[in-house]
Order: structure tokens, then C-alpha cells, then sequence
């Protein structure tokens, strides 16, 4: 679909490697259909159900490639990560899974659900205090005191090879695509999703999309240059990232074809069909993908089309909440 | 595990020859298991995921295959059910990919979304009211008028054949198991599972769960007759039956081991567990096998235990006012 593109920092053969590391580790999730969503969207569709993933996202994925790679020196640090989010628990599982130690810093007022989830995972969590410390500066010091190994969320080679596997394997099993759509925060899962495309499915367009109020790869992608953005107020927490990653950036202007926007609204409809239609929990940054076609804010009808579900890590009382919010105003 | 017995209403060649008529028709719907499930009871557990099922539950499987048995005249005429859950859907659902009639009686204070799904499946519905007519006199005199056939909820044999199917899957996936635990209503899904297991899995314990406030089998098995009680009050709807079946109590008293009961607070919490630790939204009556076996009423540690999850169809708002419930409760 795209122009030949100069070398990229990342390829098809570093996400066949985190394959094979994740074989017998990640679940091999499952892909579903839906009768009533391909008669919504004219389209064929199929979810790449990544909720069903361990820890109940795709960035299992990256963070067990990237901890897998460490040297025996790093393995005896341990690693270390700042998220309160669904990375924090792939660091802290994949370190469990292997034997090291993990720190993970999260501010005070996250969910208790996710600290004590991370901590079920035998990781520390050290908290601070989001108005007046920076997560940064505290992970770079414990990382600098304990020997510790830093493993960002999304701009890392590994990280983003880990998260293609996503893609390879739905493309293993339904065959080439016409599109692949795919939810964007800093774009470590749409690039190697993307890397995987250009292997298996080339003639397959890559999309992603974002929340209408954090587009900041969509105005990167029209300005060319990494835009930064204030943090956007979404319901889609995982997206809320402010710029597109340094690593991610050239795939993504090399690999990705479009990139949409959906409202928090849209997105609540959206969890709502899966919970009535598909039975399945899929968090709000997890329904961006399926969102913008499902909304048919990307017309897709006639076509053969991929839609990764991207994790379904919402507690109980805010899920409940969300739907009978939306009940409330439609 | 059960001593000889005499011959039954149905036969395991009836549930094979039923799963070769629903061979491309229903999901194989996946088998998901889940470590934190395992880490809690001990168990290894295999979650048989019929809510993932067309329209949302088991009852397909049985009202496809007994209506994929009509004679031409039948055909012609057309099948009618009275029922405000998921048979109502399954005989909808049959009867438009089978290409005949289907009427629907249900109460007219049905939840509006059900009548529009069964409308959506091309039924005729027919509503009645609850205190002044009888269904069964509505059902039985349309039945007669058009020339329509009855399909019954769960005491017809080939309606026991199709459920059967679900442990069919099960069984052929997983190989032996020591236990299978299913839901109870009517009986006709454990009568169907039962047949499967006493031929795939001759050493499986087959154990039934009813709500604790509708025990009408336990109760029957007890006294060796089929014992008819009130209405149960329960969030189980699908499970308020009054009366095991003529064709599924020998079965049952044949070939089930045990029936154990849950209250109406464990099926939220096991709703609750599926939602947050899996991902899946199953319905209260859906919940019935795996909250006895979560909340640790069967002592099942060490041991290989297939869990019927029956049907995920429950309202948004319903399933989100019963998990805040819940939230609030604890």
C-alpha cells in the first residue's frame, strides 16, 4: 500500500523472534465473528480478541519480548516501569514469569484494583504523588541505585516487536485483510501490528485510530513532525499519551494509512455491543479500533477486515457505570 | 460412576447425530481456562464458553436440532414456542435458517429487548398477559389453528440430543475429565451432558447446580419423584423452573451424581469474577455450574473439572445494576 520506505528501527524478522519467545507463554487468542456486527458494517469482520490475552491486554506481549532479551546482568536487576496502567501489569507478570525482580511506580490515586493487581504479581509498587513528583526522575533513580532496567511502554524495538505478534497471528488465521484497524496511543501496537501487514498481507491498509480528543498521531502524521499535546481528557485511559514515540513515528508514517477518531460517546456504544452482542468485557481504549468501525466512521463494506480488541482491564464499578451512563442519555 | 441402569428416552447416538446436524450451523464455541480460577479452587478448570454461542446461549443447539427434524409436513406448518428467554431466541433463530414460521408466545412485560431480538430473528410474537391467560392454552390453540409444532424448552429428546452437543465439544477438547458441572432449570443441558460424559468420560462425576431457592430437582432426586415447587425467586431466570421434566428425571436420576445449590450473592460475585478476571459477560442463570465450583460449595482441589458456562444474554443495564449492586453490598 505504501511508497518503499528507508530502513525502519524494527522489522518482520524481530516480531517472527518475539513469536517464538511468546509460543507457550501468550495465549493465542482467540478470533471471534459476529454475525450481527458484519450485518451492521456490510464488512466481514474479525476481533483479535487481546482482552482474552494474559493480564488482559496485548502489552503482555512487548513487555515479556522485551524482559525475555535482557542480559544475565539485567536479569539480576530486575526491571523497572512507570505506568498505572496495562503495561505495569505485563512488566510485572513477565518479570514473575521469569524470575526477576520488578518495581513498578504508580501514583497514589491509582485504582487500589491495579495496585493490588500489580502486586498479586509479586511486583513492588512504589507510589507517588502525581502533583508534585515526577514518575520519571523517581524511576531513573531507583533504576540508577538498584541496577534496575527501564522498559518503556511503547518506543522500545522489543516492546513493539512483542505487540506485532498480535497482528501476525490474526493474519495467520484468517489470511490477507483488505484493512486491519488498530487503536493508537503511543503506537507501539499499530507499528508492529503494521510491520506484520506489510509481511504477510501487503495489499492490506493499516489504520488507526485514536480518541477525537488526543489525536496527536493524526496531527503528527499531517505536520510531519512529533506534535505534543496537553493530556487529553478520554474515557479511553490507555490512548492518553501526549506524543508519539521517537521509534514509533517513522513506522507509523511509513506503515499506517490512515488514522481516525472516535468520541468517548462512540466508545461507550461500542463496549456496550460487546457486552449484549459478543458477551465480552472490552475496556474503553480497547473498543477505539472496533469503535470506528462499528460506528462507521471508516467505510468498510464489502471488504475483509481485522479489528484488534486491545485489552478488556476495566474494574467492575466503572464498567457498570459507563453503560448505565449511557443507558441514561441515549 | 453410576450403577447400570435401565434404557433411556435418548441415547449418546442421538447426541451424535445431532452434533453432525449442527456441524457448521452452531460456534464451536472455545474452551478458555483461566490460572487465577485454577489458583483459587485448586482445580484445573475448563470453561465450555456457550455464551459465546449463536444468540447467546446453549438453547440453539437443542431447538436447531429438533427442528432440523421436522417432518416436510411440520416444515410447512411451522414451530412455536412459548418461552420469554433464550429457547425463545434458539427457536427463532432455527426456524429463519431452516427457512420456516416461528411464533413466540411470551408475556407482554417480557424485557422489550428480548421482543425485539426474537422480532429481529423473524418470529411472530404473540403477547399474553401473565394474570389473566395461560400460555400454554395460547400455545397450544395458534398451535392448532395453524397447523404449528411445539417445541418445548427442555423435555422433548431431540432438544436433550442437541444440548448434549455442548459436552460433546467439551469432552472431545479436554479428553477425560473428573467432574462436569452444569446448570439446572428443566434438566434438558445436564440430561444431554450426561449422555456425552457416560460414554466419553465413563469415570466423570456429573454434578448439576440449581439456584438454592429453586432446588426442585434436588428435591425430586431426594424423594424419587418429580416434586413441583412455587415459583422460585432468583436472579437465575432462566432456572425458574417448577418441575424437572417426564424425559429428563429418569436421565438425570440415571446418570447425575449430585445436585448442588448456590444462593443469588454467589452468582454475582462468579458474574463479577467473569467480567473482571475473564472478560466474559455470562448471565446469572450462566453463572450457576461455575459459582459452585468458585465459591468452593463442591470440593473439587486436584482434580479436572469441565464447567458449563450456559449463556451470556442479559441486558446492559440489568447485568450493570447487578454488578454495582454487588459493589455496594460488600
Amino acid at each position: 500500500m505504501n511508497a518503499p520506505h528507508s530502513p525502519l528501527p524494527v522489522t518482520f524478522a524481530d516480531v517472527q523472534a518475539a513469536a517464538k519467545r511468546l509460543a507457550g507463554v501468550a495465549h493465542r487468542t482467540p478470533v471471534l465473528t459476529s454475525r450481527t456486527a458484519d450485518a451492521l458494517t456490510g464488512a466481514q469482520l474479525f476481533f483479535k480478541c487481546e482482552n482474552l490475552q494474559r493480564m488482559g491486554a496485548f502489552k503482555f506481549r512487548g513487555a515479556y519480548n522485551a524482559l525475555s532479551r535482557f542480559t544475565p546482568a539485567q536479569r539480576a536487576g530486575g526491571a523497572i516501569a512507570y505506568s498505572s496502567g496495562n503495561h505495569a501489569q505485563g512488566v510485572a507478570l513477565s518479570a514473575k514469569l521469569l524470575g526477576m525482580k520488578a518495581v513498578i511506580v504508580m501514583p497514589q490515586d491509582a485504582p487500589s484494583l491495579k495496585i493490588a493487581a500489580t502486586r498479586e504479581y509479586g511486583a513492588e509498587v512504589v507510589l507517588y504523588d502525581r502533583r508534585r513528583e515526577s514518575r520519571e526522575a523517581i524511576g531513573r533513580s531507583i533504576a540508577a541505585e538498584r541496577g534496575m532496567t527501564l522498559v518503556p511502554p511503547f518506543d522500545h524495538a522489543d516492546v513493539i516487536a512483542g505487540q506485532g505478534t498480535a497482528a501476525l497471528e490474526l493474519l495467520e488465521d484468517t489470511g490477507p485483510l483488505d484493512a486491519l484497524v488498530v487503536c493508537v496511543g503511543g503506537a507501539g501496537l499499530i507499528s508492529g501490528c503494521a510491520l506484520a501487514a506489510e509481511r504477510l498481507a501487503p495489499a492490506c491498509h493499516v489504520i488507526g485510530v485514536e480518541p477525537e480528543a488526543g489525536n496527536d498521531v493524526q496531527r503528527s502524521l499531517a505536520s510531519g513532525e512529533r506534535v505534543m499535546i496537553e493530556l487529553p481528557e478520554t474515557i479511553a485511559d490507555g490512548a492518553q499519551t501526549q506524543q508519539v514515540g521517537e521509534l514509533t513515528f517513522p513506522i507509523v508514517r511509513a506503515l499506517v494509512d490512515e488514522i481516525a477518531t472516535v468520541t468517548d460517546a462512540q466508545l461507550v456504544r461500542t463496549m456496550r455491543f460487546f457486552a449484549e452482542r459478543m458477551k465480552l468485557v472490552v475496556e474503553p481504549t480497547g473498543c477505539l479500533a472496533a469503535a470506528a468501525v462499528l460506528e462507521r466512521v471508516l467505510p468498510l463494506a464489502g471488504r475483509r477486515v481485522g479489528v484488534i480488541l486491545s485489552g478488556g482491564n476495566i474494574d467492575a464499578e466503572r464498567y457498570a457505570r459507563l453503560l448505565l451512563e449511557y443507558a441514561e442519555t441515549r
